[in-house]
């Protein structure tokens, strides 16, 4: 039997994934009376008087809302949100096991912005943070970033910045395996929807030689027609050299492919076409861009895919848990571009890398900690100059 | 130490009183192949063709929305969504103890009518039903209805019918310890917010002699200037014999009182002016009407309060879980009167009563099992007759 069945098969066994449980006893009248009335009205008239009390309170600091529109499903497409439940029970039992965090799936049944802004503002009372899930870009960007201003509490993308994290972590690794450094890497990556653009703008925060994203219509350069708005801005920041042209064309002397949009989309010819020895990261899934024996025939020095089937695999699963766990840690609102950088320092510096094992796996249990360590001590600034955060320094620290 | 300190100290302890755990193994890599990618995008597109799949593949099935806006927390008024959230706990946790459903409390941050019917039409795909608490009227009973209306799955607002199920039950079961007819019963309720009007339905329904209801103006009368559309409606369908008056004038001459309002508002003397020994409810919270002893000593034969320290506890907790079980296993969308009837009665005869043991414990666990069994046979038409279902057969039924 194929995953495919076997998967169908445990969720129909289970009834899907998720369970509620109690965290107090239930056993006698005098447990219901603390846990219910007459007793938690002296409860929630403390955190009448003090909203923040219901973060101590209730189940409040440890509980994360996992909202998707179910359009942008893994790679299949706008399905409905009936259909993102599955994923969104994944992310929720990864979430526990991994973290500790419970994360209430909620698919809801608008694609409409304002809707889904509306909807986050108006969950905000129940929750410590906000992972938005699997909504197609454009939409997503304007999501996000609405909501990082308007809400009080911690949002996040996974899509966009859960990929992002990963990929750069992936990259630092194969430097570090290959003796290369960063600064010297130039990027093509395939894909310029939520994951594509926040991996560019993560891949310029840490300053990589240079980034060129590519879409159905090829290169993206500033000035070209008929981009939206967050193509312009990317424009405006990637492919300083104005290269026009195809997939294959912009491949021609670089030195990393992140794939991050449909598979089968590269052949031995155009990873041939690279400078030497390239790093291909073949992410689609669940097909990937290319399989990695072709890849190392053609002469790829490192490559790794989406796929839990084969190795080197660069999965956002290995981010979210730990960064919300350090998140709802720190009390920090704001995932800013620094404490991406050090969240993919330290995953990547969680092991030490080789070609076949290049990154942690999930059942790493050090990976979250040392995540959670990394972002509070980068909320504390211990990473930075001024106002300013290296990751020259954090990987300088992290060799010590 | 008194429920209050202690229940605060129990939930600072506990941080809260819900946790989300797995049903499914996530401790190897082939787990989590099955539960998340790749085998988890297999049950996506199975859900995407058919969006009913979502109950068997997902978790949906056994899953509630608890949605409250805060506005009407307990006796306590308008705490906002923070302040809701120990209470929407502890109804989750007597959901999964006694029905093993899992209730997902949603305290959310607007007051706003179409805000509140948009969120709830918004979360339709994630779960199998709602539960409405604690918002308060007269918006409930627009929102109610709406909801009733434009939602596919069924919803519940446990403050009005909760409390109107449960008040039906006590009341016949003290028709069953005293001898006495339903029909012949004359009843004053104190308090036209959402359980007031919603008791005084039900009890219609059930063909009570009289209804009178009493708010902080006095008795609700057909034509009384200043009222809200709800106790208008209310208004032409109770107080027949158009009493105008006070609480204590309006006692006089009737059999039984239901007080869902404000505490020590009732005294002996008004007690004395009704009917022989009669039913006293007491059901304010968290002080009665007035105390058992009190009301025992003016003469009522049967007296039962909203408190769970002392006898006779007529409380809405040993409706939901029931019902929300018999409502997710008979797949009924619409909670029709005639339902409502038939789960007052088979509360009412999961015991036999005595005057000081009027009701059942919430930890009979026969409750919940005579609720689905009740809801299955009253949706099967085993209760009616056409389409009307007498509560005289139930009652009948019973007695066999």
């Amino acid at each position: 039997m194929d995953y495919s069945s076997q998967s169908i098969e445990l969720h129909r066994r289970s009834r899907g994934k998720i369970a509620i449980t109690s965290k107090v006893d239930v056993a006698t009248k005098h447990d219901l009376s603390l846990a219910y009335t007459p007793g938690v009205a002296a409860v929630c008239l403390e955190i009448g008087l003090d909203k923040q009390k219901s973060y101590t309170l209730t189940n409040r600091a440890n509980q994360v809302a996992i909202v998707s529109d179910g359009t942008a499903i893994l790679g299949l497409g706008d399905l409905g949100p009936e259909a993102a439940m599955p994923v969104m029970e994944g992310k929720s039992i990864i979430f526990k096991e991994f973290a500790d965090i419970d994360a209430i799936p909620l698919c809801i049944n608008s694609t409409d912005v304002e809707d889904i802004i509306k909807f986050c503002k108006m969950i905000e009372p129940s929750f410590a943070g906000i992972n938005l899930e699997d909504i197609s870009a454009p939409r997503c960007f304007e999501i996000f970033e609405r909501l990082e201003n308007e809400l009080s509490i911690p949002v996040f993308h996974d899509d966009q910045d859960g990929t992002a994290i990963v990929t750069l972590a992936a990259i630092i690794n194969a430097c570090r395996v290959t003796g290369r450094d960063l600064k010297d890497l130039s990027v093509v990556i395939n894909g310029a929807g939520a994951a594509g653009i926040a991996i560019a703008r993560l891949l310029i925060h840490a300053k990589l030689k240079e980034v060129v994203l590519v879409d159905t219509q090829g290169a993206i350069y500033e000035g070209r027609p008929g981009m939206n708005s967050m193509k312009q801005k990317i424009a405006a920041i990637t492919n300083r050299r104005q290269h026009k042209g195809d997939l294959q064309s912009t491949m021609v002397g670089t030195d990393v492919f992140v794939g991050v949009s449909v598979g089968n989309i590269v052949n031995a010819e155009m990873i041939k076409g690279m400078n030497p020895e390239p790093f291909i990261f073949a992410m689609a899934n669940p097909n990937p861009e290319i399989m990695p024996e072709l890849a190392y025939q053609a002469g790829a020095s490192v490559v790794g895919t989406g796929r839990s089937d084969l190795p080197n695999q660069v999965n956002n699963a290995l981010v979210f848990p730990g960064l919300f766990r350090g998140i709802l840690t720190s009390g920090i609102t704001k995932v800013t571009a620094e404490i991406k950088l050090a969240v993919a320092v330290s995953i990547a510096y969680a092991i030490t890398p080789t070609r076949n094992k290049l990154m942690p796996t999930m059942f790493n249990k050090d990976v979250v900690h040392h995540i959670v360590e990394v972002i509070a001590h980068t909320v504390e600034g211990e990473h930075c100059v001024g106002d300013v955060c290296e990751l020259d320094e954090m990987l300088a620290a992290m060799v010590e």
